[in-house]
């Protein structure tokens, strides 16, 4: 059994649906029962997009758009059961802070939790990407140096205890936000994935990157100092001896070793 | 074998050291083993001081200061065999931050949560509680309504993945934060300890409160409904249906059931 994480970057390119084949791919291919998780969103179609999205890219089965607002509907049998059944299930993008406030703590949390563990491909772009892991970047603002309150942090659904993740990066210079996240706890693996771009982990020991920009992996293990907690409100912070990974398509990287797998030159 | 966690609102009172001698008594009594971690201080003198006051309650081994404060102190072997050895782990009061910054992803953090898996009790004030869970708030502002950014968050040490502790709680008036945290991912026990008083927490599911206040326990599993995610700045924010316990000494909670028990009066 492999557990399958793909964190999407945002931005995906209808005319270049990669990234959602290989979703569909793992998740079983035609077979694949999917489950879309709108919340996130503050538009009414957005299911209801990714739902015709994934069926013209070939999937049989009509992906179950399981639509609630309130944290009542995250009991709904009817959702439960669709996720209990599902092969794969896919988070929108919009607001993370909407997925882990009507989420959390919730039957619908254990569910997702448990179909992740026995195999279920757990996907989202944007904010469906920054709900994956355990502590999370809610919000934050732009800029390559990490500032004081760079980042709001809050826990999200916890599918990795290992790794933080940030989206739209590259597009929206987010380097300085997850240097700060990082330099709080060290221990946290910072994933930055770029738009069209996808991060996908399985069994929480190896990425790969999958579309058409990077994926910037922020090692904070080996930091060798940092003042991040002696700095107030928006002030600069020092940070010293974070290894980071720029990674493209056909790039990997060792969730163990912490090291990054460039494809080498094949000499013709 | 008993997990153990003593979270200490701060301001522990010298002149009763009640909850000094339970932490004393839960780590082996006059035998016990016990390391200091001074480091969320910023003062030269934080870790001799605990060491005096343990052992003049009775401690026979003097205790081991851990003093380091760079990231590759947390890699020396006399520590990490200090811990090792320990029963019982105290981390001091002032800025949590410098905690996490410092121990995040080193073997230290993970010889700590080796500890504490084995049954070494771990316990802290102020600072020293806020980073034993996952999910922690390192700083905030003070009052009784929670508001946008009420609260900083960020990851802890983690020996447990089920609490978000706060401090100082009712000296400081730091309800409205810990809702907002809780609001955030209502999957949070929020565990708030007022001064000179402690939450005790025996295998992840028995909390008993021993000291002079109270402790003041949100469970977000019950939040109805709340509109955390929509709110810009420092705007009040809605939390409807958090389920909250003021427990004072003697009184327990069930972190399972999430249930209060407060002892019955026993008629004459």
């Amino acid at each position: 059994m492999t557990t399958t994480l793909i964190a999407i970057g945002g931005a995906l390119h209808e005319e270049d649906p990669k990234i959602f084949r290989e979703f569909i791919r793992l998740a079983g291919g035609e077979a694949a029962r999917i489950v879309i998780f709108p919340q996130a969103s503050g538009l009414a179609e957005t299911g209801r997009e990714y739902q015709t999205t994934l069926q013209n890219l070939g999937v049989r089965e009509a992906p179950v758009v399981i639509e609630f607002r309130d944290r009542a509907g995250a009991a709904s049998a009817d959702a439960l059961g669709a996720v209990r059944e599902a092969t794969g299930v896919f988070f929108s993008g919009g607001t993370q802070m909407r997925l882990s406030s009507l989420l959390g703590g919730t039957a619908m949390e254990r569910e997702l939790l448990a179909a992740y563990r026995r195999g279920a491909v757990v996907g989202g772009t944007s904010a469906g990407a920054a709900i994956l892991s355990r502590v999370m970047i809610a919000d934050g603002r732009r800029g390559a140096t990490p500032r004081g309150r760079a980042a709001q942090i809050c826990g999200g659904l916890g599918f990795t205890d290992q790794i933080i993740f940030d989206q739209h990066f590259r597009q929206r210079d987010r380097l300085g936000r997850l240097l700060y996240a990082i330099a709080m706890h060290p221990g946290y693996l910072g994933v930055g994935v770029d738009e069209n771009t996808a991060a996908i982990i399985e069994n929480e020991t190896c990425l790969r990157v999958v579309g058409q920009n990077a994926v910037t992996v922020v090692d904070g293990r080996t930091i060798s100092a940092t003042n991040v907690a002696e700095i107030s409100r928006s002030q600069p912070v020092a940070v010293s001896g974070a290894t980071v990974h720029v990674l493209t398509e056909g790039c990997a990287f060792d969730l163990r070793s912490r090291q990054g797998e460039i494809p080498k030159l094949v000499l013709e």
